[in-house]
């Protein structure tokens, strides 16, 4: 079964690397991601014909543990900017932040028309209201179902279902064929918001054949279907039920169905609901907007009103599923909410997953919600949840319905890429035809081959404040460096005119020892540095010299001394 | 159901916390976990009479992403040396590090003798003579199933079925009646390694009345049964047997049943058994000694043997599961192992499951292998593992063997505990004899009635290197804060007659910004701190002021420019 995708690795693996290469020929596409390919997030995806450009999605990385102080990661912006003549425009799949969370950082660098849906469209405004870039978008919103024509490329916005409304794949006529990107989506039979997918208009689209399919494969190691928000519904509407006190549901602020599930067992019950958190609330407003909520009136009520009502009365939504620490729930666990305290009797439905790498985060939560005396109910023990992204079942069907020439898994770390084109060449693509490829890996396809031309720089850029930079600028090598070990800085004062050293030096430290061993530990370490630095009292030497007899002595001290290596540090003023 | 429970912890959560009190009176012992409550790892329980002390375990805890650089934590010891006197001796239930890997740190402080399983004596015999303690520790091994004396103590290890030969219970024979301590345990019906459950030995020690039950609570929130041992050998068999290339068994180094269901597996499979990884092979080694492994001669085999032999006629038993560095698995997941690379067609089977904290170094490394060509099986599509611990079906047999008077749940996180006092409750514990204590809770326990006495200090200690302090220390808070932000030192040289500030000042940087923008930032805000040193420059300024003003100056430049607040220090060198 894995002879022939084996075949197809073993090729790719072994395609060489070329140097960068003219613009393409008449007769092919290629295909480059910047993001989402080999991680989950930070999606953006280039499509180049010879005359045009277009680019699906630009994403946000969250940092991972390794990436301390960075906000957060966004792709490698250069190969577009480099051809601007040739962008048509920036094709945006659905409002979620690892497909739109780069747009400001993006029009930062170069201005480019934006099309999306509108609850995008949206949630993109706000966005770019706050980094002050609003007024000079050139922002389109794009009905589901609908096409437009940019350069010699149709591209159509087809609607699917995923975990925020408007969420739609992208096909696109090229010269050689259509292109089907699928965006994040999963085929639910009876979804709460939106509609099931229309089967007849995607195989409508892809009934002249498909050229090349791109797809998710976030659940590609995942067999059977992801299910449907009803079963969710079902699960949720008798907890609330069952809860004898307050009620906090908690899921992504994005997770729309979800508040309209929430509301609807929150009615059942006898329940208000009240939303906690700004970005819970400015999602909800949107899509109350556009008309994909459904929410009576005096049903939704402040956090305010929700106290004066009897515990039984109220259910709360909340953010705060990840662990994150300014989000309502972990200020509710750590008793550093200024509205609300969680007490006894209360019940919180973590109605969601954990994101991996996330663990550590949550279940503190939970312990913290625990110890104040809540009841944690969570998706290892009750049916709280569904994911928005399509199994291998769900992957068969859309193979089924396209039928593609080529196909490229994205959306996904490196083990579902390969799973997912595993897949596809059981689900009968020619495993010539599958490419695994990663982040950078410029695909060339033409009417009848396609392989990797080129491998153009992808890496992760890294936002925190005013500063954006790529792993050559050490910020962050060197910040994990001084969590693990602390720092060390020897200051000496030298005499501009002899270059002799003068005065005494002094040691600061930071993160290195405990701060009552600090001071006997570096007067000793001073003393066995000044029975070094006889020579450079009486004449000059040369600072480079000098910083390395220094930094070397005080190494070596302070490893005997503490088994650990600080970073060192040195530093001469002039006088 | 709920309503005996939630009244103990309302009764727990309101009992006052009186200052220190004099030692505890005749008629009641004393309970006072150090470790394991609250967290898993680390396990200490210091137990106490009127006239002696014993201590169960000394574990350390691995450290957190958030701990850095920090390479163990462990207990916190003031109590115990305190109370030497008394101290009759330090009781281990099992070789796993969580309980025994900070024995070596006890004795540095304290010399007491320590009463051990064979299994854990051998373990920890290498460890002190890499502390060069061995030589000065009275250690004795005690045969699971016998008895000590202990001042006026009757100590007894009974067997119990955990993931490591000779793992024992303890039952502690007081005044007021038996204590058990369950160890970590499960029952297996047909365990690998050693016998099942000796329960006609368990009830007869229960027999009179358990006073008090202390018993692990890591899966308290499982239903069920955690299965036998047995399930994974099949499980495993069939795997190694199918795998068309070499096959890596990937495992702790301390799962000795493991070790020998690998080498079964790789037997029936016509395979030789290479062993990688110093601990893997000390441990297996020790096992062989103590007749707990079955390896007939010749199967198990060096890596350089293995090398020698076609594909499918080797398997290897490996450390790595949890992603840890160091491990062979990851050093081959990397392509950094001197003997072994990682190629198409071998098959790589986690014989594991992942310790919440771990996912994401896990998920890195089976990325990687992937990439290399490796096929990867986990616990999550196939029966690759079953856990050491009682599940909640196990924790019902072992209350209605016991049926203690008093509960008090040991070793989980918060929730666990909580889970399992709930199921004491609801199996017949009287509700107000249930406990739920955390670290440094001293609770109290007469023939009619128990109370926490006490709240004593039990936070972590790290150690690093030859450092080892407590929170106050201050050095983990300033390494998270060094990683989120980076550090900015400034020097300056003053007077150290007049006092006035001389030459230019300096500044250096690390982990703040890329090193391509330090150079003009820092000439730019040096700048800006010589229109405010003018003073300085002409009188002396007293040092705290002088350095408040050049640190809030720079913080205020540094902010307004890249948005982000470094750590800002400042040293003064005196000419």
């Amino acid at each position: 079964m894995l002879s022939g995708p084996v075949a197809v690795w073993k090729r790719i693996n072994s395609v060489p690397m070329p140097s960068r290469r003219a613009p393409s020929n008449k007769n092919s596409i290629r295909i480059l991601p910047l993001g989402g390919l080999g991680e989950i997030g930070k999606n953006m995806l280039v499509l180049e014909t010879e005359d045009d450009m277009v680019v699906i999605d630009a994403g946000v990385l969250f940092p991972e543990v390794d990436m301390p102080g960075i906000e957060v990661v966004i792709p490698n912006f250069d190969y577009i900017v480099e051809r601007k003549d040739k962008f048509r425009g920036l094709l945006i799949t659905h409002g979620h932040e690892d497909h739109i969370g780069a747009v400001p950082h993006l029009l930062k660098r170069i201005q480019v028309p934006v099309y999306a849906p509108p609850m995008a469209v949206e949630i993109m405004r706000l966005k770019l209201r706050e980094h002050k870039l609003l007024d000079q978008t050139d922002m389109t919103s794009v009905k589901p179902g609908s096409s437009l024509r940019l350069g010699k490329l149709e591209v159509e916005w087809f609607p699917v279902c995923h975990s925020i409304p408007d969420a739609c794949g992208i096909a696109i006529k090229t010269p050689l064929g259509v292109v089907i990107h699928s965006g994040d989506f999963k085929f639910d039979q009876d979804p709460i918001i939106g509609y099931p997918t229309d089967y007849g208009r995607l195989a409508a689209i892809c009934g002249k054949g498909v050229f090349l399919l791109l797809s998710d494969s976030t659940y590609a190691e995942e067999e059977g279907f992801s299910g449907s928000d009803r079963t969710v519904a079902e699960s949720l509407f008798r907890l609330v039920q069952e809860a004898e006190g307050r009620v906090f549901i908690v899921s992504f602020a994005s997770q729309i169905a979800r508040v309209q599930i929430a509301a609807d067992a929150a009615r059942a019950a006898g329940r208000k609901l009240a939303l906690m958190g700004r970005s819970m609330q400015n999602n909800v407003k949107i899509a109350r907007e556009l008309k994909h909520l459904d929410l009576p009136e005096g049903l939704v009520i402040s956090a305010g009103e929700a106290a004066s009502l009897p515990d039984r009365k109220v259910a709360y939504m909340t953010t705060g599923s990840q662990g994150e620490p300014s989000s309502a729930l972990v200020r509710m666990s750590r008793n550093e909410h200024p509205e609300l305290d969680i007490r006894e009797g209360d019940t919180v439905i973590l109605s969601s997953n954990i994101i991996p790498g996330n663990e550590t985060a949550v279940f503190e939560s939970i312990d913290d919600l625990v110890r104040l005396g809540a009841k944690v109910i969570t998706n290892r023990h009750q049916h709280t949840h569904v994911s928005g992204h399509a199994r291998r079942e769900e992957m068969r069907i859309l193979f089924n319905i396209a039928r593609p020439q080529y196909f490229v898994p994205v959306h996904g770390e490196y083990r579902m890429l390969r799973a997912h084109a595993d897949l596809a060449a059981d689900s009968g693509v020619h495993p010539e035809n599958v490419f695994l490829i990663e982040n950078g890996d410029q695909l060339e396809l033409s009417a009848n081959s396609g392989k990797i031309v080129d491998k153009l720089p992808a890496g992760h850029i890294f936002v925190h404040g005013y500063g954006v930079w790529d792993e050559s600028g050490n910020v962050v090598v060197e910040r994990k460096a001084l969590a693990r070990d602390g720092i060390v800085t020897i200051a000496l004062a030298r005499d501009d005119k002899t270059g002799r050293v003068v005065g005494k030096p002094r040691i600061i430290s930071t993160g290195f020892v405990h701060t009552e061993d600090a001071p006997r530990l570096f007067k000793d370490t001073l003393e066995d540095l000044e029975t070094k630095l006889e020579d450079a009292r009486r004449k000059a030497i040369k600072w480079e010299e000098l910083e390395e007899l220094v930094r070397n002595t005080v190494a070596r001290f302070l490893s005997k001394r503490t088994r650990r290596k600080p970073l060192i540090y040195t530093v001469s003023i002039e006088i």
